[in-house]
């Protein structure tokens, strides 16, 4: 998108239309929330404008289904009347630190609506800036478009700075001001921070005197990867040094995980015991894009400090002992390539067994695990699939499946519960073409499950695996207590609710097995498989995962 | 609760044990919430505590029965992990608004773990206070417990000015310091201020000065009688002047409603044609814990510019043109009644007519309406009745029933959708004996219904009616348009997902009424009524304020 693209075709001068323009332009389709009297004007101007508004049951649940499309997408929007969105605080937290660009248009009075008569529903008292506070923390920018005269230059610095640091914004629409004329202003797309040359060229050394001396070096990639679109670049660094592909949590699928180069996800002690030694046995680490949060880390299980380390990220670059902070990290990334150095490593890696992981075969009559039911999964997966992917044991469980590029998403930094459904719903809006496959534990299931409504309403066919183990089982290993049992649903009776949907309840292998199939073959309508778990099954990644956090609850 | 009850029991000298020793000693029973790691070690404490913990489906939910908790017995209390909580703004700002003294506790991580590595799950980047942040705009007052030797001296503190100004505060529980030692603190309960003698003197001159030139004044009471208590003293003050009583929506029960003296609900050109012109005809208004918000106003439609008016509440005192500041409110209700004036107003007043309003018969055949509905209702209500009520239509509606005192709770300041099934939920643990009755559209259910879940799992068995509009019917009026569509669902099939309960459609007033009967004499589970509506049926008020409305948005 250039400069001039934005600005140029943008004819309507009204606010509420001339925001929507800037949007669509910017890639917007869809913008989800829940109507209300102060935004139900804007309402009416959307609906009117060629992007389609997406009614949610819950406001959080547009936060989540906003985030999902801007990782997809690039811009994501939630819309929501005044002071009953805060509720959305979890998904624009979410969004926040997981760097996904999200804007809150948030309908509100106007300020001298409110000046006249300030005890007005939806309002905390006396204050017309409570939800600008409550949302501050969580957003990297904020306006209120009260004026004019600066609305149109606070849109552009808004969205602008939601593009460069991939972080939610929020911006208040008074419901006087939809219709008003803005007073045009010249739009200029921000640039990303300019890289100070001779650092650039000092850190591109640093880089080179570590690869020069390294042996066996690994790339350990991160969600920066996807966010900055830089899946080739680092795709093709790989394969030019020959250098191994570990990928975080977080940024599971930042590349093509079929790719030969592939070995994992590198968790410290949650991993596969493999990738574990092979990771920490390696001698240089080149953490791209890789957020060093506690899930990342296996719950800082991973052992990296006798390993030399270039760290190159949109938070921060050090590569050895020296801080480099006049660097974009992009421009850094892109040196490295055009330097067209000749390293050839050929590092021994534990290699995936591609046939192996295709060759799972069901044993009849036996119960379902979780395992087992990710391994069934695996077996079927294809291109067109999409993982939407819940806190829980399928968080850890997910981490071993092997899945192509930009196919997975999950809530695994801010990590909360209820994030699978929505981000179903929104990526099939998305691809409409591909199949999303929400994995979900009961107890993230029940804090959304009524927005599959909202997939019923609009014709959107995902597949919802609730793997249920009664209750929360990521912590009973931690303090086992009657407050992890949750109540059972009869989970499969949902489309009776709905009227609409294909519901099966399984508890073998095989069982299981069947209904998926089935389900990827029924399109039109969301799919949802109950597979009923015991209580104690864990996948492997979680029973190492409760091993390391048990003793800091 | 005399100050010295509360510090002598408490043995415990643990935080998490502390803390709880003196929330039972308050009154609480019962915490709401969702685990997580971050508070599994206090879910555990309180496990083992005389206090019960209610598991919800989502803490936003935890947050709305902790403010039922607290409207009915005095302090509630919302019990979440750290971060994923603040999904509960909505009911929080709710609570503030509404005067509701709720605690939220909030597990967290100790804060030298934090520092170690800030990067940990529901934290935000490089803040240890985002959830403080979040959850100051709407908190009275807020502590981090991280300090033995003043955790005590904050937990009073803290607590005080719950209780004091009954709005809610936040408790953040370092999990580290759960089972460490408190150094002792003593306990002195707050007191209100104290109100200065002579203006006292003053203020108390002036009513009577107004009230001597009164013919027919009127009693116009608020939700701070509930509050505070007040009840009593209202009602004896109104019979003691032969004072008629109108109540606002937001107060509505504050009195008991079949007293003879009651006329009905004052709400602008809302209300009943004869209960605005009896009020806007009379010549002074004694405002007692009213709050003039848009909604008790009529959106502003109340026409009382003209009469003499008497402010006495928590937030203000105005008599005639005299501000008060010096003054707690309730000692100078106080003062009136213990001067014993000789008043005696004989108003004439629209007496309500009990026995039609008991008379009422359903027509065979003719489809149900929303005024109908709540004119069956009204047939069948007794006093061990509470009605949970929504906002929507039913809050409208529900404002002309008559019901006996404390019977009613809505969110009709702060207006969040989806608070009526919560609210039944906790009142039915608040009064097991009793009977919660929940009024809520289709549009409202949809957010909450999942807690039907919590009704089930803990053997409570509220009714819940479903006003089925379909769609945000008080939205329609104002502007039209796909964005007030919703998803039908079957209603009625929600017990086969929770594995119990009841569940029936109507669509006649004989159905209703034969419905509703079998759910009053039908104890032990959860009872649902869904009352097929046309989308355009608005009940009277709604359609005096659709008028009053349209013009605004
Ligand atoms: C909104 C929210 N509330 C609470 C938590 C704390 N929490 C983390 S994992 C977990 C259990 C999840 O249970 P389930 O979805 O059934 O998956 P399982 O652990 O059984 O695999 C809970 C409650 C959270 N992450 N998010
Ligand atoms: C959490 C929340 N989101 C949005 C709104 C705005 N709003 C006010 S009334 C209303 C419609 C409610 O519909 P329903 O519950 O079906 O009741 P009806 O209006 O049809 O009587 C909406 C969406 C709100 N009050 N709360």
């Amino acid at each position: 998108m250039s400069t001039s693209s934005v600005s140029k075709d943008l004819q309507a001068l009204e606010t509420g239309n001339y925001l929507l323009d800037f949007l669509w332009e910017l890639g917007v389709r869809e913008i989800f929330g829940v109507p209300g009297d102060y935004v139900i004007h804007f309402n009416k101007v959307i609906e009117e404008h060629k992007i389609r508004f997406i009614n949610t049951t819950t406001e959080n649940s547009a936060g989540y289904m906003a985030d999902t499309y801007a990782r997809f997408k690039g811009l994501g929007v939630a819309c929501t009347t005044y002071g009953v969105g805060m509720v959305m605080a979890n998904s624009i937290a979410q969004a926040y630190v997981e760097s996904s660009p999200v804007v809150i248009i948030s309908g509100s009075a106007s300020e001298e609506e409110f000046q006249r008569a300030p005890c007005i529903h939806h309002y905390v008292e006396d204050s017309y800036t409570t939800q600008l506070e409550v949302f501050k923390p969580i957003t990297v920018d904020q306006a209120v478009l009260n004026d004019p005269k600066t609305a149109a230059e606070d849109i552009h610095r808004v969205l602008n700075n939601c593009l460069l640091h991939k972080r939610p914004v929020y911006i208040e629409l008074p419901r006087n001001m939809v219709d008003i004329d803005l007073i045009p202003h010249q739009y200029e797309k921000a640039k990303e921070k300019e890289s100070n040359p001779k650092q650039l060229k000092q850190a591109l050394d640093a880089v080179y005197k570590i690869l020069s001396k390294s042996q066996n070096p690994v790339f350990w990639l991160g969600h920066d990867i996807t966010r900055y679109q830089l899946s080739d670049l680092a795709t093709s660094l790989a394969e030019q040094f020959q250098i191994p592909i570990c990928s975080t949590v977080t940024g599971k699928t930042c590349v093509d995980e079929t790719h030969p180069l592939y070995a994992g996800v590198y968790q410290g002690k949650v991993c596969d015991e493999r990738i574990r030694n092979f990771v920490e046995s390696s001698d240089c680490l080149l953490s791209i894009g890789a957020l060093w949060s506690d899930v990342n880390t296996g719950m800082f299980t991973a052992q990296l400090d006798h390993l030399e380390q270039i760290r190159i990220s949109a938070r921060e670059i050090q590569i050895g002992k020296e801080k480099y902070d006049d660097i974009y990290f992009v421009d850094l990334l892109q040196a490295i390539q055009n330097a067209k150095w000749s390293f050839n490593f050929q590092v021994q890696y534990p290699r995936l067994d591609h046939n192996a992981i295709k060759s799972y075969q069901a044993s009849p009559n036996s119960p379902s695990k979780t395992a087992s039911t990710l391994s069934c999964i695996q077996k079927y997966l294809s291109d067109e699939h999409i993982i939407c992917c819940d806190i829980g044991d399928c968080l850890f469980a997910s981490t071993e499946l092997v899945l192509s590029q930009n196919s997975y998403i999950s809530s695994s930094y801010f990590g909360t519960l209820g994030f699978a459904v929505p981000a179903a719903i929104a990526t099939q809006l998305c691809y409409p073409e591909k199949r999303a496959i929400a994995m979900v534990g009961d107890g993230s299931f029940q804090m959304t499950a009524t927005e599959l409504s909202t997939a019923v309403r609009f014709n959107l066919d995902p597949i919802i695996i609730v793997l249920n183990n009664h209750g929360y089982g990521t912590e009973r290993p931690l303090i086992e207590g009657e407050y992890n049992d949750i109540w059972n649903w009869n989970y499969a009776q949902l489309p009776s609710l709905f009227g609409k949907g294909k519901g099966v309840r399984v508890e073998t292998e095989t069982a299981f097995e069947d209904a998926l199939k089935l389900a990827l073959s029924t399109r039109g309508e969301f799919f949802l498989i109950e597979v009923e778990l015991e209580q104690l099954d864990l996948s492997g990644p979680l029973q190492r995962l409760s091993t390391a956090s048990a003793k800091i609850v």
